[in-house]
């Protein structure tokens, strides 16, 4: 814990390793690119998921589990998807080992499998070729189903959350009687991940459509939140595909309508991952540690008891303990997904306060509260408030009485507060662009969303992708309607899209 | 929902597949020996974790989550493990497919992995080698550490949940400075197995020590809970290991201990599947359909409306609109986790009361409430319990303003009932035995358990399998001391043991 954290200024991406590795969050494992989500990072991700699966639950889905293995035939049956993750695939050929005396185990050749099996990179096609036997008539739709799972994909540059070959996430995936019901799940889902990383991750996004080179392979079209993160390059958050009836096609899925005819359903699938993880440590943290969201903080509050003599001990442990109960004992609040505050004493004898609340601010708690003799004797405490820096931070006196109030208050407050400044952060480096070499230029430095005008065409996408490594993050929904011309070709363009470089 | 459930006495079997398809809890998938967990399922299994979830962080255990390939030459590293799990494991030798225009995809030849990667069927010796960095002083004891994940043991003869390649489940795995905590940590977690079982589940457990021939492999020693199904079979639910300092050896883990002697950690692993959901369906269930345990049901009251006018319907429909307000409000109740009731209000016009009255037994409501437009004029409602049979189950004439107390009384008298009608019914089969021919004869005929002394050799525990298919369920910890015979060898015993057959 007493290790340096890099600078942000001076090697960003060993900024995010430090983060993660000294708040404890991950670590990449011995198998090829594969993590360990270690109990702090994973205790983030468990909160994510209780709040994001309320929120499909409220919207009327339901979860179930489908196998993680895919027959190899059935990824070929929608051709874009195999194309789109055909080189990204674990394999499983065979289905024993054995033991060979002193020489350890090897693959039995006798147990080769017929087919092979494919680890799941996504299910819609192990899903659509069950949905064929679940959906018969109209009234069997809408099927509106979730599942929380891992997935593999064979990535070859990995980094820790934001890239890795497994990663856990949820996947949904909802049949329909009609393509506007469909396309309006689309947008429903949309919504979701966008109050989602609006409201629990405060982290703002913008929503829209995305080009046709960034779309999901068999999607009709996608529709995606994007999030700038604090070196100001995109990371696509989520993403909510409309599938028109490509896989009800592919898998052969049919239903009898009102009218008796035979139809196939439409389809969407949407995805939030792992990979959140690591957004949320680039969008809030500092060159001090990690900085939690407070309503995704695995502890909320930490309190340090402050002490030298045996007596002192006592007497501001007892205090600790009973403001911790107090705590605890706050009514459930929806705002924390009606769970108790989690709250945490740091009583341990072979550490100075200081070295303690340098640990606590390395792993994020989003509120510090200090109990020392002095303060006891007045009945009070101070705050101490992870988003603020050094003296702005602290609230000094704080009569005890109070101070589960004033908490809650302080959380909410900085929740607030996260928001607002990743907004500002990312107002402040969001440019228009009008002219090639301006865009040039400026992808590079300052950097950051670059609104500009594009023609709509896959060419012109591709050939601005190869020139500055900056990709068409969305086409938003959001922007004042403006036609003008495209920056690379000059040709007419209906409205500016966002151009960024990307996790 | 028409078709018949065969009937426990005619085929046993055959009603076990027909009550988990048509409750809507899983099916089989088109990749061998995997299963899809319907929503109705994963519904139930939810509500498990949940418990179980809890219970752990109570006990001082968080969450983490570990690589779902394990490299071959770990599985080599603990000889009983390997020797136990090779014959089992799903192996990935190759990272791409290709595709081939108009012949689908293939394997890519050309990317064949340096070291093949096995799907976890557990994951002590990923866990383990990751502890090696994470241990280095006893200050990093104990690490309690659980896991909820999918793992796959390539199974031959599957069944829906009890036995299937691949399954869901939680781990847990702890390393501890001595012989003695670890030890400690393998029985709490029994009990929190126990305490799962019998006060959730309903489901009444035997628990105690597994024989040499049952243990898990790699461990020193395993604890169990053992129920009883409804054909007498034994279900294994839930293991405990202690693994002594065998996988803290094998991935070559120290720590220096309080003195600065370099030592071992201990071990132990524990586990609970959805297996689970299985035993509870083969627990409580009966010939009308599923039988769900309150505390785990993921619908705890269906209302049924009663109509023909449309009148009647406007108003059967808003009088249980606001019965199901009313349930809702109930005050949160750690007898349910803290999560309100769940109400479902069966308002289709296409079904008759009949129908659904017999589709929600089906599913395992636990509580239903029939309100016509008799009972409204008099503001009253009829409950019936889905544990009782026929008239027995009704309450009628229940004053509406009364029900949602009522309700919540019936559905703790039922959660009881389930536990003491599962519980004489072992009782009820349960029996002690001591001839061998008498053994043999009733381990057919009644079947059930059999207590009988056993010389402690595996050398009869493995002559007694093969002769009568039974085998030791466990040694039970709480039984009355009493030395004896071995029913096969006659040599002393020193107490009886628990003979079944099992699935």
């Amino acid at each position: 814990m007493a290790e340096k954290i890099t600078k942000r200024a001076d090697d960003y991406s060993q900024w995010y390793l430090d983060i993660v590795q000294q708040a404890g969050l991950a670590e990449n494992s011995d198998v090829r690119g594969c993590m360990v989500i270690k109990p702090h990072g994973y205790a983030i991700w468990e909160k994510m998921q209780r709040a994001l699966d309320r929120m499909f639950k409220d919207t009327g889905h339901v979860n179930a589990y489908f196998p993680l293995f895919i027959p190899k035939s059935f990824l070929a049956k929608e051709e874009e998807m195999a194309e789109g993750f055909a080189k990204e695939c674990a394999v499983v050929t065979h289905y024993r080992l054995k033991t060979i005396p002193g020489k350890g185990v090897q693959v039995d050749p006798e147990a080769k499998l017929e087919e092979e099996l494919i680890i799941r990179p996504t299910s819609e096609t192990i899903i659509w070729n069950t949905y064929r036997n679940w959906i018969q008539s109209y009234r069997d739709l809408p099927l509106l189903i979730n599942q929380w799972c891992n997935v593999v994909r064979w990535e070859m540059r990995t980094r820790l959350f934001l890239r890795t070959a497994e990663f856990l996430w949820q996947e949904g995936h909802t049949a329909h009687a009609t393509q506007a019901e469909a396309e309006e799940e689309t947008r429903k889902i949309l919504d979701v991940y966008r109050t989602f990383a609006e409201e629990w991750m405060a982290m703002p996004v913008l929503t829209g459509l995305k080009s046709a080179g960034q779309k999901f392979p068999g999607a009709v079209y996608t529709l995606c939140i994007e999030a700038m993160m604090q070196d100001k390059r995109a990371l696509q958050a989520g993403t909510s595909h409309f599938l028109g009836q490509n896989f009800s096609k592919a898998f052969d899925v049919k239903f009898q309508d009102q009218n008796g005819k035979l139809e196939h359903p439409w389809a969407t699938s949407w995805g939030l991952s792992t990979r959140m993880v690591g957004g949320l440590v680039m969008t809030h943290s500092d060159d001090q540690g990690l900085v939690v969201p407070p309503r995704l903080a695995p502890i909320h509050v930490v309190i340090v008891p402050i002490f030298r003599k045996p007596e002192e001990k006592q007497a501001t442990c007892d205090a600790a303990r009973k403001l911790a109960q107090a705590l605890g004992a706050m009514p459930p609040d929806p705002w924390y997904n009606y769970e108790p505050l989690t709250v945490k004493i740091d009583d341990r004898d072979q550490h100075q306060p200081g070295f303690k609340f340098n640990e606590w601010e390395v792993k994020g708690v989003p509120i510090r509260v200090e109990l020392g003799p002095k303060d006891l004797a007045q009945n009070a405490c101070v705050l101490a408030r992870r988003d603020l820096p050094g003296k702005e931070s602290k609230m000094m006196g704080v009569p005890l009485a109070e101070a589960p109030t004033r908490i809650v208050g302080l959380l909410k407050a900085m929740q607030s507060a996260l928001f607002e400044r990743a907004r500002k952060f990312r107002a402040d480096n969001t440019l228009s662009v009008d002219t090639w070499d301006d865009f040039k230029k400026k992808i590079d430095e300052p950097g950051g969303f670059l609104w500009a005008h594009w023609d709509r065409t896959r060419e012109t996408e591709d050939k601005i992708a190869a020139e500055t490594k900056a990709t068409i993050r969305c086409i938003p929904y959001e922007q004042t309607k403006e036609t003008g011309k495209c920056v690379l070709t000059g040709k007419p363009s209906e409205g500016r899209v966002v151009f960024a470089k990307a996790y």
